[in-house]
């Protein structure tokens, strides 16, 4: 569930281009007026107000924005601002890039999206930068990672809900023989859990659970400090429980004495229109302290205004 | 360069429904008025006729098809009835099933086809068969023939026409010390071929025989017995010249005292619209007798002249 606040009546896409003009132009920046039009649209609407910006000022909006506004609010305001297939083509390439590689921010644009929003991230990644998706991850990523990454950035998962329990029985069997003999790289996981439906994945780990007696995320806990077993337990939680996964994100984000704004933001930005109230649920829950109040501590300014807003204040 | 023949002037839906209808009705079926119709008309006009005979006599023409006419006619024709996608959804099913596994077919639809095309294979799949085209293929292979097919099934390839010289140089590079090392089921090979976009590869493969002085083929060639390697090197010739590939599939059907009706009919019918025209150039210039010719020597009837019809033999 969305947590993204429209108001009731939305101004013509003319009027919201016009007044955000308004904010970037003269001395001074109204960021306060920029939060309250862009932060309160739907993905459509920004669309909209996009194309009506270019059309009235033959400008993209997003690089007068850059010339306005910067560090960690530019960066929260831009990223909601595009179009979330583009959003997610970006930020998949900047996760391929040397300097700011991230092989999580792969996996859960692998993994968290559905089939066809993830298409569509496949298609716009052509378009933006002259490669397709799965070839920069395999050309940046090796081993292990690779063999897990590739396919779950290549995957074009059936959504029907149809599952088959005697698969899903012979694959929790294949998944607990592999597991433990310790054969945790093994091409059989990999492929159970890169191709299989979700519901047929989930049927799978409920198995697994009921005949070996253990969350399969248990039995992979073998080695606390094994980094590819932790990216093996993400990328389970992702496919099967992702505002768990999300929450997890989120604590560590903000947890100790630094902030991580990127992930914060991301979580944030790619959620508003997708599950971001079941995780701001499972946050609370987890960590008896609501996600708000938790980034009111970490953040300011400008840029905890427009999380607030992506959170579900009213404009 | 497709060799389907349409005529000037085509008729309406309704009335190719109509002449269908009674090609089939009545004592004795009228196979000559069938091919007629169907093996000259192109893929938008036979589904406007798929459509309109289900509106006009509330039957799937296909199945209508299947009570009239059997074998070798019936494969062809109705293969090439269905809309391309559709068919290739159907011929990719048939190949990962045991009695009818064909890894061959697969390599095709992964490596010849278009990226969108192959797409629409890919959701076509799902609404047919109620899982995903990856699936089945990871799930019934299996060790090196599992590394190179799920990838290749799994492609969307960049289509722009752009390269990299300095990309090419290296990947040549790296492909020469696996194969020099015997190391032919290396991740980076099998990374290189399944991802890269076509003009790429080419700009690869064109510095490997430029700098080491071989084709990659020809350096692939080591075993004449390995299997693995043969279908490597078909996986090479499908991307870089399907041509080719499918010249050499066409020979090898047709050669010898037995004919592979399947194999025959298969590409004959999924590239009547795309390459047969170049297909047929490349059979002419490696064994010096036409196509139509040889294929004349081993079929015969209803079955021979659909082949001939999609050849471009004039209807």
């Amino acid at each position: 569930m969305a947590t993204l606040k429209v108001p009731a009546i939305v101004p013509a896409p003319e009027e919201d281009a016009a007044q955000l003009r308004k904010a970037f132009v003269g001395l001074g920046t109204d960021e306060e007026a920029i939060v309250k039009i862009l932060a309160h649209r739907n993905a459509t609407q920004r669309r909209l107000i996009r194309e009506a910006y270019t059309a009235a000022y033959g400008q993209d909006l997003l690089k007068d924005m850059e010339k306005e506004i910067s560090g960690d609010f530019l960066r929260a305001l831009a990223m909601w601002t595009l179009d979330p297939a583009e959003r997610d083509a970006r930020l998949a390439n900047e996760a391929t890039k040397m300097l700011t590689a991230n092989n999580y921010v792969l996996l859960e644009i692998g993994c968290t999206r559905s089939s066809y929003h993830h298409f569509k991230v496949r298609e716009t990644y052509h378009l933006l930068h002259k490669k397709s998706l799965e070839e920069d991850v395999a050309h940046h990523t090796s081993g292990d990672y690779r063999k897990l990454l590739v396919p779950l950035v290549s995957a074009f998962r059936y959504e029907g809900g149809e599952t088959n329990l005697t698969l899903a029985k012979s694959e929790a069997k294949i998944l607990h023989e592999k597991i433990t003999g310790k054969a945790y790289r093994d091409d059989e996981i990999i492929r159970i859990l890169t191709t299989r439906s979700k519901p047929q994945l989930n049927a799978t780990l409920n198995q697994y659970n009921d005949v070996f007696g253990n969350p399969i995320t248990k039995d992979l806990k073998s080695d606390p400090n094994d980094e590819y077993l932790r990216f093996l337990r993400a990328t389970i939680k992702c496919l099967t429980s992702p505002e768990k996964y999300f929450e997890k994100v989120l604590r560590v984000a903000i947890k100790g004495a630094g902030t991580d704004e990127n992930a914060l933001t991301r979580v944030v930005v790619t959620q508003a229109e997708d599950s971001l109230h079941r995780i701001k649920e499972e946050y609370l829950k987890r960590n008896s302290i609501p996600l708000e109040q938790a980034i009111a501590g970490d953040t300011s300014g400008d840029y905890k205004n427009v999380l607030d807003a992506l959170l579900g204040k009213e404009g």
